[in-house]
């Protein structure tokens, strides 16, 4: 069928055509059939959605990406034929009714979500139906080195290449901010790509972006890894495996991670910017990701397996997530506390003993040093991670001289205090999430949480347990609003009394 | 955050929001999420779709769905907040992980499937786990019986109620046309809501339509079936059992049919409308929805004890689904091969044996008769089904004196011959329905196909196979272009000569 084109400016994860409910019929489609479209040489498979009104008989409205990459002018005539559905849809039904895929069949359902072809409602029976059947250690591998194999990849010609990846859920989580220019500063190649927050208040992306800039491409990254050691820059902005971002899309509003996924994204990432040796940071406790002990150990084995599969030299580390990394959670004031920490080669216990144990760790896993905790503590202390991590800011357009004080952070502040006397028996990390976020985190830079009082420390009343941060007034009250409904930090006064006659 | 409202004039089956991707993030929503919108006293909760150019800052574009329900003016103001999840996102995560849902989790599932409050990744999340979980007879109740209460129903205040059901897969199946008058004329009431094609090439609904209206309200089908005893109406037309049709919006691009859905689907129907007595029919044989014997009875047998727990006596009928019932395939060949079987009180076996058996087996399972075939045999040839069928096309607003003759079919016709000599081994389902389809069933009424040699007939070289029906010559090029390729009947000359020496 002959119509004529026009852009729609909407911006849709998929290949779109909007059509007339007459024309659909005539054509003999429903609504989320598939068409191809051609124009000229050009052609595409495009997802129908109807309509009465916007786009009149005779026309086909063409969404963002379609008309992009048909490049396509008003008015140009177009035609149109109905298509089966891709062959991965069949392959998809054949993981759902439990089969074993081939290395060719994941492949081949990789490349369709790659290239947009896949339906919502295809793409989750894909996900879920791995993870409800599962996926042995075939097809996870194929599933790793099809994400790998149809994005972008960096090659280095000389050096050390290393990485490092945190499975997240743990707030405050700014290791990354000190880890990269250590092991930069032992002259290790690092070229973190980083992801920005979805649910969490702010993603290493989100945090460094406060003092450099972050939207890099593939040949910015390889370019400032080989002159300067290490970057941290936003996977996002590059066509790294982007098969696990559209996955990660269907993930998120389910609240689902099955393993099969997880354990690819991750090591599709590290395989796709030439890390030859990575460390898996797990954290395991109350509000993590992982809060059993025996699962994180299962999936620790697994990355290593994973591993061994790819080439890749893996350590899977599992570290303590029950509360927030540090103090601070939201962007600028993690940039700020990591900054600090290395100006004043000091910090919170729970920061830095994770960032330079992990950095050890890749000392170790490299032959650099044979402690390697010590040797990452020696280059902290000497001040040298500080001098590595102001390069890698300025050669990522930032400020070099930028020091911790200079940050701006939210000037509307409420401090939430004790009304009782106690040691903090839990701090939660969803709470303090959920509060940092409704004061702008992480859109707002400056909106965020400063923990004054963590697990095990003691309070008097009338002492200050934490500090929202916002940008604006109504969100500052909302944020208010939620931390006086969530109990983000509980003290136990009446515990100590009972068991203790409040002898502390 | 305060926005003003503007129409956009899009059909789409949830309440959508369009934002301008800068207020999207000022209010700290993507893609995906959901919004609570209120407008005066009104307010419903929509999902956020992003876009740069067509709505832009300051204006929310809000779809038809949730424009109409919130009764909106353009420029109106509207504020919007961000809400979370529905509480049934987490039951389906329940469902995921293998759990039992209870009856208040499933109701609660089925009120948000009906009131569009879930995603398809959310629905299809739902209908994969339940299909790889299994639900138990318990949650299968709850669930037909969920989807019973969320919609209209009828209500009889008099009169034995019955009802059938084909569960679909065979094309031609032109039973209900027959059956239902033949019942009435019997003094029964079964006020038969039938479906449009999805992906067949005439639904009853589609086929009815042929002869009159089909777009009946619940009242409609009340009245008209007290004063007549019988009709055949689009339940697309009425609110019963809404959540199902949402259901099957996700089964269809998948193909896929999980048991628990199935079952309640097809009562939640029979028990909307009051039926006390209904025959499923399970049609079996290659190309047919059930293919397996096996699978066809132990299905039987989930129905029976499904209609028990819902107080509906059940009798399953297993009949044969191997080929086409009768010879034509397409809305009006097969409303005037119903028609012209009734006026000669004669046709096809299949046609007449399966539609007279299924009346029959309702007049037993009613006391009407004990040999109830016989019965509906003796109210067929008396001419009396005719007369019905007349009264209820009158009823529906047809032309009660219409004749088979009368009805108009395609006039772009292709004869397929056989180029061999022989008797006909198959007749494809899957073919027969993608010719029909192509020739432009059922959008195009007078399109189809006639089948002159079905299994075991025997076949000279040069004689007509199956004759092509289209309303437009491009459309009966494609299904010639289709049967040529597809082998749509096949004859076995071959087999013959070897095993019988052509003796036939």
């Amino acid at each position: 069928m002959m119509l004529k084109a026009i852009k729609i400016p909407f911006k849709s994860g998929r290949f779109a055509v909007i059509l007339n409910e007459d024309d659909a019929s005539e054509l003999g489609v429903r609504e989320g059939d598939r068409v191809k479209i051609r124009y000229g040489k050009a052609h595409l498979i495009a997802t129908v959605q109807l309509t009465k009104e916007i786009v009149g008989k005779g026309y086909a409205g063409l969404t963002d990406l379609a008309s992009n990459e048909l490049e396509i002018v008003d008015e140009a005539n177009i035609e149109l034929f109905p298509v089966q559905k891709p062959k991965s849809v069949e392959l998809i039904k054949k993981k759902t009714r439990g089969g074993k895929l081939t290395q060719d069949e994941i492949r081949r359902i990789v490349e369709d979500i790659t290239n947009n072809a896949l339906s919502e409602v295809e793409l989750t029976a894909f996900v879920v139906s791995s993870m409800l059947r599962g996926m042995d250690f075939d097809e996870i591998e194929w599933l790793t080195r099809s994400m790998i194999e149809t994005g972008e990849r960096l090659y280095f010609d000389r050096g050390i290449v290393v990485d490092k990846h945190s499975i997240g859920g743990v707030p405050g989580n700014k290791i990354s901010l000190i880890i990269v220019p250590t092991v930069a500063a032992a002259g290790l190649l690092i070229p973190k790509t980083a992801s920005r927050a979805i649910t969490s208040a702010s993603g290493t992306a989100d945090t460094m972006e406060v003092l450099a800039d972050v939207n890099l491409s593939v040949d910015e990254i390889k370019e400032i890894t080989e002159r300067v050691g290490g970057v941290i820059a936003w996977g996002g902005a590059t066509n790294i495996a982007p098969a696990d971002d559209k996955i990660i899309r269907v993930e998120h509003p389910l609240s689902i991670d099955p393993r099969p996924q997880l354990l690819a994204s991750v090591m599709a990432k590290k395989g796709s910017v030439g890390a030859k040796h990575a460390v898996i940071d797990i954290p395991v406790g109350e509000g993590a990701k992982i809060e059993d002990a025996d699962v994180a150990r299962s999936l620790a084995n697994d990355f290593i397996e994973l591993g061994r599969r790819l080439g890749l030299n893996v350590t899977s580390a599992i570290t303590y997530g029950g509360q927030p990394i540090g103090r601070t959670v939201g962007p600028a004031l993690e940039a700020k506390e990591a900054l600090k920490a290395m100006e004043e080669r000091k910090g919170s216990s729970s920061l830095l003993e994770k960032s330079l144990g992990i950095a050890g760790i890749l000392f170790e896993m490299t032959g650099v040093a044979t402690n390697g905790y010590m040797h990452a503590r020696k280059i902290f202390e000497s001040g040298k991670t500080l001098e590595k991590f102001r390069e890698i800011v300025a050669a990522q357009g930032g400020d070099e001289n930028v020091g911790a004080d200079d940050i701006p952070v939210g000037d509307k502040i409420y401090t939430l205090k004790s009304t009782v006397e106690g040691a903090v028996v839990a701090v939660s990390n969803k709470s303090i999430v959920k509060i940092a976020r409704t004061a702008g985190a992480p859109k707002d830079k400056g909106a965020g949480v400063y923990v004054h009082k963590k697990r095990g420390e003691v309070v008097n009343a009338g002492d200050p347990l934490l500090t929202i941060y916002a940008e604006k007034d109504w969100k500052l009250d909302n944020a208010i609003e939620v931390a006086m409904a969530e109990r983000p930090i509980v003290v136990s006064g009446m515990v100590l009394e009972v068991y203790g006659r409040r002898g502390v």
